[in-house]
């Protein structure tokens, strides 16, 4: 089990409470910063967690600066947690490539040198991080979920697919759908994962959705300017590998919006709204 | 006359553009970023203008990637101007505390040296920036309106109130009301102004309240968790000026606020609410 976390800041939001806490992760090796909100909501019982995954070159600031969600999940009655995308710090390797080492953990557990040790960033999102949101502040330990963007949006999908019951609603804006098949994807996985394509499979979502075992409905946004779109994102043939399973995607690509914070703080609503619904249904497993 | 003013970014927020123009400014003798976010609305005709000063430290940044406002711009069909706060770039003199020279432009004219020829952003702000905008945007040349933080909400007061009949509404959130009598305010008179009080007057909130020519009611957001509310901000000396006029004040005390965005994205739905509700009325002049 983790340390407690120590408070880094806290800033009075829409009535609740934006905090940052720090915590030595046994699972990475390093001490880790995290951003949670709590609404107010949050005073008088547990709240269901939505767990956000930022992309590449973000750490915990991004989301909670830049993305207004905390409006909506004070209305909502949510606690959102929006980790750092990667271990960091002294002994931790490092790139000077921005798609690659800190700022780029891709949401997989390393097997390659040098990257084994500390880049476990799966672990640490479905188990190390939400046993700690869970014995620390007022979260419903029955009701997550996950979203996230670009390489978040690829490790809240994969995260989901590969874990059925543990989250009642995944979403992702601009998510890299199928990571063995692009570039960012491709240079990740041969340095965290060495040329065995078996392991990337574990973590493409296109390659993983046909075998899925739950029908988690999936909701995306997509700006149709994206400047990533077509080198990167290629949703289309994750929404073909939905067609072909018959997964529920629901896939909007949205005219004149491109791949930044400003994308993401349009449509927030509309994906916590998502999140919100299922996290209060009665679980459909 | 300003040249005209070339687009450095350009994203879709809202329906809207939330761009950055880039123009040289005769004004200030230098070439200046400013944010503007065009709402769904100015496709179709003009709309009224939101001036937004921001604070010390502060560029035209911080105000359109954390504040939150597009979505309520959008909604009420405001075009929002942020500038930047000071001049800056190559020839502008500058100062190695946070709280002079760039960054800490204080919307004044400054007349000492090495000042003199670049600080002048309240020349910018009244005059240069607003015919820039009304000649290149789809703006109303008639309803502009003006809001701003701490020392940018200083510079609000100071303008609305120094140019009757110019707003149609004027807000702050945790102004500096009276800089002739905190250390941030002295420090950037004595330097920019020099010794005398009565060129001090001229740029302090409180001191200009009583021979206010306008009755413009100003709405005040100052969080009572503020680190620099005692030292600083002094509110309750404005308010006082405001009661002994009989000027219409709504100074909103919330508690467990501080001084950063967070408190402004918390708020500012209810100030451009306040601002297009004036902006849509008939002039009281």
């Amino acid at each position: 089990m983790s340390a407690s976390p120590t408070r880094v800041s806290q800033n009075r939001s829409f009535g609740g409470d934006q905090q940052v806490f720090r915590h030595d992760s046994t699972v990475l090796g390093c001490a880790m910063n995290v951003g949670i909100y709590l609404p107010p909501a949050a005073a008088s019982g547990p709240c269901p967690v939505v767990y956000w995954l930022s992309g590449l070159t973000c750490n915990e600031q991004n989301f909670i600066t830049k993305a207004a969600a905390q409006e909506h999940a004070a209305r909502l009655g949510l606690i959102l947690v929006a980790p750092d995308t990667s271990p960091r710090g002294e002994g931790v390797p490092d790139d000077d490539a921005y798609d690659l080492g800190c700022g780029a953990g891709f949401y997989l557990n390393a097997t390659r040198e040098p990257w084994a040790r500390h880049y476990r960033m799966y672990d640490y999102v479905v188990d190390e991080l939400p046993a700690l949101v869970e014995a620390h502040f007022p979260a419903d330990k029955e009701r997550r979920s996950i979203l996230g963007h670009s390489m978040g949006g690829h490790g809240a999908l994969v995260i989901a697919l590969r874990n059925p019951g543990r989250y009642r609603a995944v979403s992702a804006f601009a998510p890299i759908t199928a990571p063995s098949q692009v570039p960012w994807g491709q240079k990740a996985f041969r340095a965290y994962l060495g040329e065995d394509q078996a392991a990337w499979a574990e973590y493409d979502a296109t390659a993983l959705l046909p075998s899925a075992k739950e029908r988690l409905p999936i909701l995306v946004d997509q700006g149709d300017k994206d400047q990533f779109l077509e080198r990167e994102l290629k949703p289309e043939r994750f929404q073909r590998a939905c067609e072909e399973a018959g997964h529920p995607l629901t896939l909007r690509m949205q005219p004149g919006y491109d791949h930044s914070y400003y994308t993401i703080a349009t449509f927030i609503g509309d994906h916590l709204t998502h999140h919100a619904t299922a996290l209060r249904a009665t679980p459909r497993l």
